[in-house]
């Protein structure tokens, strides 16, 4: 994929990218996409991030095993392995686990303080030409994803994010016309099912 | 603010803005934050969101109004009013609801499928020149912002953004260096204090 330095014609340009090619992604790269995702607005401007880089082969492999067993929890072994085109984590050239500090019990608003940090180091990445794409499946084996990477009480595995250069060039993203979702100051449409 | 068409220096360009100026928002603008907004990622690609565009300057002094008791819910009444520049809601140009379906009891990764769009709109808002804050302390009174934005059964208020041209100039935001935040394959310090 091209890089992509127009804010403009930035977000129609993020795809989900699930298969890398074996370039290796150096330190710089990722600091940056990192960086990135650090100037984020969080609640209260608490910033209450940390991010994990997963290159180590061994540490890869562990995480690979369980989240695959997460595909198998949800589609079941029926499930047409690898239809998406999703290369193992095994593959991956590095994984980037973005955790948030949470105090009390987790609910939607929590999400507030570290999303909008994980879509800025996806928008960066895509920006740089690199690929990825928001994982949150592994939750299914939140305690033993937080078992293997030891992340400490009180802390919470938010999303992996997969980063590489990806395995091909991909096309913008289609959206509906924006009407479809927008409506005037109150609610005026029937209940959308889903 | 001036506009920032350079995806390298966006992140760091982005400020809370509580205050605005007079100058209308026209609706190709708020169109266009907006189809930003629907090009983020969502879980399974559901694009499971609205978006209501409050103008209406009834429908904003009710809203204010609630809103303000929140303020007071969390600060108390000792609370210097307006300390942080705020302006009330009765006064920014445009609010936007950013709503998302929601099947089940919400938990940290529902947010995975809204917080990226909100940070789309507020990205691309930056990028125009135009000033943007995320709030989700309405959430205090969810049940009352529900019911007068006519939020039906399935469906949860996830951030409102005022959106408006700013009241002044802002500079950058600022951060500390990208390695304190970051750690290699697993977890390797000491459990943080937020």
């Amino acid at each position: 994929m091209k890089p992509i330095n127009d804010v403009a014609t930035l977000f129609e340009n993020q795809r989900a990218v699930r298969a890398f090619s074996d370039r290796p992604v150096d330190d710089t790269t990722v600091t940056e996409v990192i960086r990135a995702a650090t100037h984020a607005p969080s609640s209260q401007n608490a910033q209450p991030w940390r991010f994990i880089v997963v290159r180590d082969p061994a540490q890869k492999a562990v995480m690979s095993e369980v989240y695959e067993e997460c595909f198998l929890q949800v589609y079941g072994a029926g499930a047409p392995a690898r239809a998406d085109g999703r290369q193992p984590w095994t593959q991956v050239p590095v994984l980037i686990v973005c955790c948030i500090g949470v105090q009390g019990r987790p609910n939607i608003a929590t999400g507030a303080s570290i999303y909008p940090a994980v879509q800025n180091l996806m928008l960066r990445a895509r920006s740089l030409g690199l690929g990825t794409v928001m994982t949150t499946l592994f939750r299914l084996q939140r305690d033993r994803f937080h078992e293997i990477l030891g992340i400490p009480e009180g802390w919470e595995a938010a999303a992996i994010i997969p980063l590489g250069w990806p395995d091909r060039n991909y096309g913008p993203n289609h959206r509906p016309p924006v009407d479809e979702v927008v409506m005037r100051d109150r609610w005026t449409e029937p209940q959308p099912n889903l």
